[in-house]
């Protein structure tokens, strides 16, 4: 069921398991001069055993839209921040902060700040939570991706982004939950400029192709739904589609539960598929 | 995949996650005049919030067996004994055993001993681990059963395991994984008296049907297979089984894998079904 966005059954009831709360947390603010080597220190982070409450990594455009938003003490001269927090026993927190902030000085961060006080943790990370608002101010509409990649594949994403959005003539904010290598492009545009909407839904969608080619997944968390439909038919072959359907059959033989959504038909995918690289449009033309 | 024992497809590949060694790891052992005692403890346990490494209870039968076999340091008139091991880093597996002798004490126990070093802790172990060769040791064959029940169950599912015991005339000892609930009943019998097999069979069909009617599963961690067969008769209604036969059928349509295993055949079920309430039969004849 999970995953399954509504198309095999109902939930009726769901019962969730309380884990107590840490005895203490504790966040790292990292500042890097390049992206390449903050996605180089995510990965230090994760070798070396530690497992983060959260490991979270924002680029320029989003450093700079959450800080004139929210003041949040961001250095907006960096190309990428980390935010890295810890949390446990006392003595595991000191530990593991400690053991962070080697690493991120020997991955060449440029500033390596740990939270004074809770006060400060919560600054840091309002700035994060804030980053989406932030970026509707600088904008008047933004689209939000989701895309998963292997964290080794960071700085080859961000920098082919980097290209669609000149080609597409789009800027791309960066935000990333980068210890699960879950990221969230988002692309500012105006609806009201005529085909500027479909050039998004397009450049989206060629991003979510770009994850797939560095082996990663259309979806992190947001799920496919009809936004992706025409994604699912790159990430996967005509047999894996035909065995989701199958598994949808034995759910749901009448086709009741969130139909049209998440399985593309084998139509809609020769149909996705005959329409080639999919070069940018500038004329406002969809795929579909 | 996970659960279906090879009816939905073949593993082929298998990433695994490895987690850091914890620092160090720690078990006490308490003694119990009264198995419902120490059921309360385990749930007293779990509700506290602590997570334990290992959580395991052995009955007396059990626990005299592993004790002539290994002199593991065991309290061989105590009733029930657990093992809880707590682990992590030097400070939290302090505060815990700490936090876990104070409830088992207030909870009844007996006594209540920390292993003093790594040699006494890992001879508690190996009691633990030497229980199914300690029970061969005591009898001819011994046939290990496999269910689970809502932790608060337990004492009225041993008492009931015990009546079963005394009506079919074969000893049963028993090992349960306590924090999770996961009971392995051994029964005791000699293949060589005829129909004592059967019986036995019979008996662990019992036990796992008892671990039904208090709101638990047939299986733990051992699987349904052929042996347990007719038990999902019991756990599962009509609807469900069809239900798990589409999902079978979506995955293998032409029954090449594992056939026969897991999913009884509706006409397995209703032969089952009209064999009724299963009193105990002392002429070996087997229910199917």
């Amino acid at each position: 069921m999970i995953g399954s966005e509504g198309m095999l059954g109902v939930v009726v009831e769901i019962t969730v398991k309380l884990l107590p709360l840490p005895e203490r947390a504790q966040v790292v603010l990292a500042a890097f001069d390049d992206v390449e080597k903050a996605g180089k220190a995510v990965g230090e982070i994760i070798a070396a055993g530690i497992i983060p409450a959260g490991l979270e990594m924002m680029d320029g455009p989003a450093i700079q839209a959450a800080e004139d938003f929210v003041h949040a003490g961001y250095p907006t001269d960096a190309a990428a921040i980390l935010l890295c927090e810890v949390d446990g026993s006392n003595q595991e927190v000191s530990e593991h902060i400690l053991a962070v902030r080697k690493l991120l000085q020997a991955c060449g961060a440029i500033q390596v700040r740990t939270a004074t006080d809770d006060a400060e943790r919560l600054r840091f990370w309002q700035g994060r939570k804030a980053a989406f608002p932030a970026v509707g101010r600088i904008s008047p509409d933004y689209y939000c991706m989701d895309g998963t990649i292997p964290r080794r594949a960071l700085p080859e994403v961000l920098k082919k982004t980097a290209e669609l959005s000149r080609a597409y003539g789009l800027r791309v904010a960066n935000v990333f939950h980068a210890g699960d290598g879950n990221m969230h492009p988002l692309i500012l545009y105006d609806a009201n400029i005529p085909g500027e909407l479909q050039r998004t839904e397009e450049l989206g969608g060629r991003i979510l192709e770009l994850c797939v080619a560095v082996g990663g997944t259309i979806t992190g968390e947001h799920g496919v739904g009809i936004e992706k439909i025409n994604q699912m038919c790159v990430q996967f072959s005509a047999e894996e589609l035909a065995q989701f359907r199958a598994v949808k059959q034995a759910f749901d033989a009448d086709g009741l539960l969130n139909p049209g959504k998440g399985i593309p038909t084998p139509r809609r995918c020769s149909e996705y598929r005959m329409l080639g690289s999919h070069s940018p449009k500038h004329d406002g033309e969809t795929p579909t």
